[in-house]
């Protein structure tokens, strides 16, 4: 943490602000230039987090410099995290490919659903039996019926399951169904939730809240990492701007950013970050230019005819076409990694 | 639901369309201009926002009309709702004023900030003893001694408990020990927690979520109500923009905008919204100003010493001035009232 | 400016680092902690912000810590402003009513309207000539004529004049006919133009851009007041969000921020601000609540047969009241001013 | 133009709405539904955008319909337009690089980036003579001296030249020495000098504004076409969220949609849009492989010695291993465009 102190601040203030610090155990140092005077403090960063000296008299700004997450951090971690569910490696050579329905919503509907994805290449399939919706007179999903559904898809087809869990009272019955736990956006900062799934020993995707910085979406893989499960697949959904043509704005920028600051493997989600299926090739084809591992997205039958967000869900040809494209980027995005060592 | 046809719009891509929606039970109006051909799709609420035509040819976009949401909306409601804790009745002629710690931090404490806010007029007690952190090595709150703390500090000064419960689980517990649970921002689209406080008799106080638009705002007051608890409390506390000088942006628009659309009592917290104790009495008046009905500050006896948001925390003196300010606004404000039949 | 060092840099990075800012001329100043190397950067402030060591190696981010404007800061004029237009005071102990119609439409109307909003306590009469319109195919304005009729409701009624000025060739035209020049939202750093008006003596109504940052806006004031002109009259008029119930977010935050880095008088303009008459006046009495020293408002005679931004004018009754209520609410916070030496 | 009408809405409500409609002389057309009351508004366009009626009694909301654009739309010209600068073809089979400095820094200079930008594959020289800078006080360019250099190195290398003209007055200067004059991002609605770049010939590099809209975007180059130049190139550059890891947020979601809606070339500036040139690679691959029609970069032969915006400038290799990867994925891109048919 930075304290910058204001041009008008006097020697009295600095050393009230000083003495502060120390007496919360922290060690400031000061640097005094022409314009302006700074306090570095140095300390535990739980500690330098909690400083409430902004509003003391001289005081400009506090600046903080640390990242304040360690075990999501590539300085701790330098290579990349793979995480294996069934035979897949998300992370690894393969981009990862996820489809499937938003909602499940019978079991023949998601069995067809699951041979065909499998069929165009996904490796995982999703499918929402808790969903989260805005309104309470909208359908709330199948439950624990819409997860027996998709066990018996992964029987017959060997796909793993994605499904999203919303509240830690049903982590573990929905754990006994899936591969890979759903954190919904809405959800990114449950803080109770985010625990109880590190408390299971099941990948989890965890989805960037729509108005959450990077730092925090790492900060909440951190909550599920500490309780010790280091299985954390992050997934970028598009964030809230002015912007009111796409449902959300898919920050593909967050793909080179994260990858920086973290090993975690990371996938994108055209399908709720464009909101129309339209955009979901392009969007999904600039992910993995961007570097994303891989993709989920909203595959139905007969989108018109889906019970939820048939607007943004691909059919079975635009999938597999979408897919196809995916594998091919992905390919010629590995060839360059040898060769940029400039970069 | 309004469906816009592109201007290039065929009379068969109209066709279509007009047979998906009939198909789906709905009852399709087609207005035809010179340029511009809509049709107005009429039915029940749910049925409609489920509408899967956005991707069929010659469809330009969807466009939303109806307020999804019923118990909380003026429509069928017209009168202001009032809420009554103990002696104080928030919506009522007088302010309401919650003061009190973010985090509780010892019995003496909260107890000597309970006598102190008390004076200067607060007639709630707010404190943290389950805390949302976006870092999980941040203090969390002491849990349920912390509530019991509170109820120590209601027995001695008789101010009603406002306090946070992040988790469906933990309701019953929290419920037990306050008079108004706390939904904060970051769980404000935590459907299963909404659920769950909606099933109590206690009255609700709902903060908006940083990145939450005000229909989701009355959407999740809905989902409270519907579960048979009409008491929810709205809190403006900022949200999210690109400024980066105040924490968040303390949207004041969203009083009179929420309170034309909803007859529920709205509050502001000008603590969360600006972050810096330096502008929380100006915000406060002008939350009141623009018809707020009360507000929800953070107070500690030295902010300095807080174990958490001390730099947004108002010390006792600077709370009784506030406290004056925002009474002696909220007088005017209700004195215009009655003149203001022109507007 | 402080350059963040990563925890993984090495000791020649943070060498490297150094020497390319000694090179600059720069004096840079190390402090290493336990977790976290950060390196102060003295030296002027123009120097300082070109710096481009970002990239480097072990380089985690460069964090600025100057505020870059010097004649609009508090710093180095602790005073408040004050800007006299004929017989007014802006900044003063009055508060500043400036109202009008969004176009001028015809002589008659303009002297009309001026008479009216005199009446009930308008100082200066705003309207526009020239008119920003984001179509080509809107109606662009009246032109010189708009501003002859300007100058003849002047002369009808002793009301200063403020109208917008869209480009350089133009300032001197327009000078010649207002007493106050307005740069709009959309040209907030139209540096051509904000150096033209800065070589004029007339006051000068800076509005903030609907995406600018409170840092931004006093740097195009210190465009404006680096050429020689001091008399910058700031106006906050609402920012972009992703809230679409208004048509902007009026950002009242601004108003004792801004107050508090800067000693220029500060207005608010809620009609643009929320786009709808109906939430005008309670966010005319909130911004003068949080500090604003006066308001600019649309008015119309009959606002549903105006030529321009009718949804969001005043009619002249409810310019009326809004006007009383401004006065009374300033009233009320002038006399706290003298009682909040704790704030 | 469609108003909504609330729930509550009288007859007698519904009654002078239409009939405000109807004097206005636009055809206003009614649909009740068991819920709801819209009245779809038909007419000229121009009209339909000044509707006053939102804060008539009854009236809930205004909802627009119809895209404000015409020559810049694909319903009016479905084929992609092409824009030939000297020998290369924007928006044709090649991906268009335009490649330079932030400014122009010396004549020497230019000629050698100039020679390196051209043989590793850019058809385009950017940089910048007159630069828009926040502050006055920082580098303000060469001016007139700096489109020597540029015209010096086209006669050297035959490259084209891209410079931005930011005053309407000096748009006759700027198009004597360059093929491209560029709208930059703050002067997007800066109405008085798209009007000026319209009436010459030149083609124009209208970038996006960082808080405008797509339709904003389009509406502004509806301004230069209207005045009789087509040859309008639209660019991406990113937009402003509350994300602070990145300068900006690039939106790539504007491409398809932008390819969608218009039939204009369509380019991306990932430098300014992430602001370090670390990430500027991957999101460069990313616009390409969103469907951009190229690219346009700040190179530097040493970033670290750049006299501005050095933080986000690749240095000569790095530019040359973007241009081949930008090649390679635009190849990709193209030879699927032949088989999504079922897109």
């Amino acid at each position: 943490m930075i304290v910058v102190m204001k041009e008008s601040a006097t020697q009295a203030d600095i050393e009230s602000v000083m003495q502060v610090l120390r007496q919360k155990g922290l060690d400031p140092r000061l640097t005094q230039g022409v314009e302006k005077t700074i306090i570095g403090v140095l300390g535990p960063k739980e500690k330098v987090r909690e400083l409430a000296v902004a509003s003391m008299n001289g005081v400009e700004k506090l600046v903080p410099v640390s990242n304040p997450f360690k075990l999501a951090s590539r300085d701790f971690h330098p290579d990349n995290t793979t995480i294996t569910v069934g035979d897949h490696v998300i992370g690894g050579s393969e981009p990862t490919i996820i489809a499937g329905p938003c909602s499940v919503e019978s079991l023949e509907g998601i069995i067809d659903i699951a041979h065909a994805v499998k069929k165009s290449g996904a490796q995982l399939l999703r499918g929402g039996a808790f969903k989260p919706r805005s309104s309470p007179y909208s359908f709330q999903g199948l439950g624990e019926e819409g997860l027996q559904y998709l066990a018996s898809a992964r029987e017959a087809t060997g796909l793993g399951i994605v499904s999203e869990v919303m509240e830690p009272g049903l982590v573990e019955l929905v754990a006994e169904y899936v591969d890979v736990l759903q954190i919904g956006a809405r959800n990114m900062q449950n803080f109770a939730l985010l625990k109880a799934v590190g408390r299971t020993n099941k990948a989890v995707l965890l989805k960037r809240g729509f108005a959450n910085s990077m730092e925090e979406w790492l900060m909440s893989a951190e909550y599920v990492m500490s309780e010790g499960n280091p299985n954390v697949i992050l997934c970028e959904r598009g964030i809230r701007t002015f912007e009111t043509y796409t449902r959300n704005t898919l920050d593909l920028n967050a793909i080179p950013v994260v990858q920086h600051l973290s090993h975690l493997p990371i996938l994108v989600d055209p399908s709720h970050g464009v909101g129309n299926s339209r955009y979901v090739t392009p969007m999904a084809r600039a992910g993995i230019a961007s570097g994303a591992q891989g993709v989920i997205v909203e595959v139905h039958p007969n989108p018109a005819e889906a019970w939820s967000d048939g607007a943004q869900s691909l059919n079975l040809d635009q999938f597999a076409e979408m897919a196809k494209q995916v594998r091919q980027t992905h390919t010629l995005v590995q060839s360059f990694s040898n060769e940029t060592s400039v970069l």
